[in-house]
């Protein structure tokens, strides 16, 4: 079985049921960069695809940075003076500062203040906000809930430790013909936000899990990363590995009604931008955006030492959503047709990758006689369309062993699906070869 | 006397009415890819142009292709119970199927009805249809004419023959300062149909006719030919030649009443492509097509093997008219005015590649002192103008060696007919010498 | 002290007025090609920057020109029968015909019509004329006084000599780090007209001024020179600098209400023209104008036999105003507020030039960790704008030894300056070495 297989035999509605599944069942998970959590989630992502955890000391130096102290956090409250937990980790671990050191006190409301972070311009959502390499303690909560507070003494508890311990990832490694690989990267480290990243983590999980029933011509790699430290660090660690990847996506943002953005790759016109920008052609409405150095992994992925042909699928881009890294971005704000939608993009785009190769017409000098080969009534029952005639011309005419038939595709501006079908039958009919 | 003193002495009356005499001399006979048509076509052309006359034996291996048999018609018609000839290829060559294998038959209308063809949404219009790689045979008819046959029995002739013979090609070459050389070609195959293509036909006659009175700088060879497998024939036949065609026209549907169209070679950049673009520029609304591999005989001088620099010259393409392939494209829609104006299109064009020189100003550095050679004043009446100054100016400011005059041409935004004036003052007064 | 340091202790008003002070103090000397007035014009701009003054003598070949005979003039006159100075040299300079012959006759007015240059569509205005390059003499006046002229006899007198001498003109070399120079010319050969171009020696001796008191990467050869036959005789003798020019800028028309205009170099792409472009772009309304061979001393430098990298810096360009070489370019027409913008935008160019260097990142690999060194708190108050982040960003991503600050300015839309301080701090923080 090929993708284009796959493709052919997809039930959506199945599909984005399993994906919103997945999203869901990892949602309420109080994820990190590092701790339980990312280990609860890759451990369910294992019941989907092979994966290798990898656990990392803490300390462990990677390019310029150093893995930090493990984090896990038990619980956390702020109690009022009647004891009643008006603040509580048990309702939405956004309300805990991400990486707050322990803290056990009793203090006033001022006192407290300095440590409540609220969105003001959006006063029903708690924010969520981390504090990774600076030691702080804080809780989020709406801005709502803020201005009922009363002046008082409030018991205040966080119960988490940040200790040595170490940074965990998983990685799965699909074999194919060739050694040549294909990344697929995916931030882990966001707690219950559902788009940013949990769309992504389900959707590589499910790339992972059909990509290994088919026969691939490239290898996978899929990570599941908590986000900068994780990929600084995989990229530190795999060094030897990194030549080999040919082409490769960071999927983030995937479940949202918003239209495809591509960020392309920082060098511009790699085949996975070329790819991408031809598939989302055809998909309808979408927005490609030159790469710039914020965002999400591709950030390492393509600083200048590494200067990867990775690029980024989202729909709506991270900060372009006012959910955006707050409670809003729940079960409610993604769907299994997006998500499912998405998934069909991601291997729309890897069926153009897989099969993107350059061939040699053998009748290099002149046109070959197609009709004492039946050619024409061999494209199915439209023996004489000319769009099919059209597209057998375009391949004969571009398959000089210079074209790949992404080259062929842009220049007819024919689809690459047509332009492979008729490679197939050129070659099945002994007109192509493939160029060496 | 060279192109541009023909350019300059020419009567477009005159030239406009030889033209259509032309088209309407040759426009009766029935011609197809072989046979006596050709020939006929070719013994007139003969008039114009010295021309050899090349025959190739039906079954002459051409690349994937094989010379067909050879096919001659004398009689073809439809008569109906009363013995009155119906459909009478006497009337219009059209009426048979080209390529018709020999038939004499009594048959019922629902017999003949399958080898009946008609446009039913061009009712009053005989359609042409070919079937030169199929044994078949047919008749072509009004689509009103068709709604007027009664029930009842047909007696149906086609005196035709299909048998080895040979396929009939003329190529002109005339010799000129160089060796290398400028293609022109035309298809020669079809019957009763005025721009497609006895207005290519008529064109490249006369261009012949023309170029054998004048000093030219390139070879030229002139292409009589049936369309694809004359082509085919004639590349394989001539490989030696090809590596020597530097630049090159296919002429097609020229006397109609729409603006001029160019296809590009498949290169698109050629100097041919840059000549023509720069021509129809000048001459007003035009249209410029990139290269596709669908059309006349571009396809095989195109194939990637060759990849010449020959791209096509037409007025409404083929297909976007629709008396394309029809009787309608008679000698009413073609005009003397209009094969006069593309005449004169072809010469521009020409008028351009020979004489697309490189120079070096004698003064590489800093411009010399124009006023001691009186040269403003030199410049015709218009001493002052800042035109003139201009073209000057230019030509100076790029004769480095680098710069063609059509490169020139382009950067500055002047007509190459003004540059080249420029360029023939300054050589004069010994400023400008030929870059080697 | 540097550039930028000198751009930010401008203060604009005192600067217009000591430019305009400069314009008003050379305008009324009636220069010419050759002559005292030249030589007056230099020796008050030496009090402001330090030049050598050279004297190339009349009949000195220079590439295809010949240093022509000096000009000068003490008085000129026509006199009506009355004897009262109708047309009077010490009223406008303008009034003379640069480069007149000595003549002193008395005439009819139809004899001496021939000798009177008007601008009919202008009446009010008296005209510039030059005949350098044929013996001539005449008189420029305005059309309304043309038009009160009565016949009767005239008494013309033109005082002036037109002998051996030599071709004077100015030149200010300023050392920097480097022997790799910046050239800034001027044209210094037109008598009392303002914005053409004592707007641009006001601005070339002041830039010569303020650069001698800065440290300079680059040296700098500002150049006051009779324009054309001054150009042409400074690369005559000064062929072994060339080599050493690597960005150079023509400063004319620089007093005007207009907007800039900048005409790019013959190369079109160098790094002046972009440094240019990247200015205006920040300044507002702007025109860039493609090179064209026509203009000021842009056209030898760009010669092809140099094709230096020097464009040209304008307000309106020559000839797009009416009042261009007519009495109305007078000191009315320009105003210390432009001459100061140009001025400073001038500087704002040169100090992209001293600044755009390339460099590597210490980190090529993954990002350095920012936090740690704490370089978002450094960056001013603006501790999390998103906007200094993305600069800091930009740089370290873009520092491959490959992009130029000019480079990374372009591609990510940002402002040299800002690019320039994020490069400072990085490189502060030792994250940054200068590539080689």
């Amino acid at each position: 079985m090929t993708i284009g297989d796959l493709r052919a035999s997809l039930d959506q509605d199945t599909l984005g049921r399993q994906l919103y599944e997945c999203v869901a069942d990892l949602y309420p998970i109080c994820r990190s960069i590092t701790g339980n959590g990312v280990r609860e989630t890759l451990r369910r992502v294992r019941h989907l695809v092979p994966l290798s955890v990898h656990e990392v000391p803490s300390g462990t130096q990677v390019f310029d940075w150093t893995v930090p102290l493990e984090w896990n956090v038990r619980d956390a409250y702020v109690k009022n003076s009647r004891g009643e937990r008006i603040i509580d980790f048990r309702h939405s671990n956004l309300h805990v500062l991400n990486y707050s050191t322990p803290v056990r006190k009793r203090m006033s409301l001022d006192q407290l203040r300095p440590h409540l972070f609220t969105l003001p311009d959006l006063p029903d959502w708690i924010p969520y906000r981390t504090s990774y390499y600076t030691e702080s303690w804080g809780f989020c909560l709406s801005h709502r809930q803020l201005d009922t507070l009363k002046d008082g003494e409030y018991e205040v508890c966080i119960d988490s430790s940040l200790e040595p311990g170490s940074l965990t990832y998983g990685e799965c490694y699909l074999p194919g013909d060739s050694t040549d690989e294909v990344l697929i990267s995916c931030h882990i480290c966001h707690p219950s936000l559902a788009n940013d990243n949990l769309s992504g983590v389900a959707i590589a999980a499910h790339l992972g899990q059909f990509l290994g029933r088919v026969s691939l011509r490239y290898s996978y790699r899929l990570l599941f990363i908590p986000g900068t430290i994780g990929s600084i660090t995989w990229l530190a660690r795999s060094e030897p590995v990194v030549p080999r990847i040919r082409h490769g996506l960071v999927l983030a943002c995937l479940g949202d009604a918003g239209v495809f953005t591509y960020k392309k790759s920082r060098r511009g016109d790699a085949i996975i931008d070329r790819a991408v920008v031809h598939v989302l052609r055809q998909l309808g409405d979408h927005e490609v955006a030159e790469f710039s150095p914020y965002g999400y992994d591709e950030r390492q992925f393509c600083s200048p030492g590494f200067n990867l042909p990775v690029g980024r699928l989202s729909r709506t881009p991270h900060g372009r959503f006012p959910e955006y890294h707050t409670s809003a971005d729940d079960l409610d704000f993604v769907s299994p047709a997006k998500l499912a939608a998405s998934f069909a993009a991601c291997l729309a785009i890897l069926d153009v990758i897989e099969n993107d190769r350059t061939y040699m017409s053998r009748n290099q000098k002149c046109e070959p006689q197609l009709g004492k080969r039946g050619i024409y009534h061999a494209i199915g029952g439209l023996a004489h369309s000319p769009v099919n005639e059209m597209v057998i011309l375009w391949v004969l005419n571009l398959a000089d062993g210079q074209h790949s038939l992404l080259d062929i595709a842009e220049r007819s501006g024919l689809r690459f699906d047509e332009v492979r079908r008729a490679v197939d039958l050129l070659r099945d009919h002994g007109l192509l070869k493939e160029a060496s």
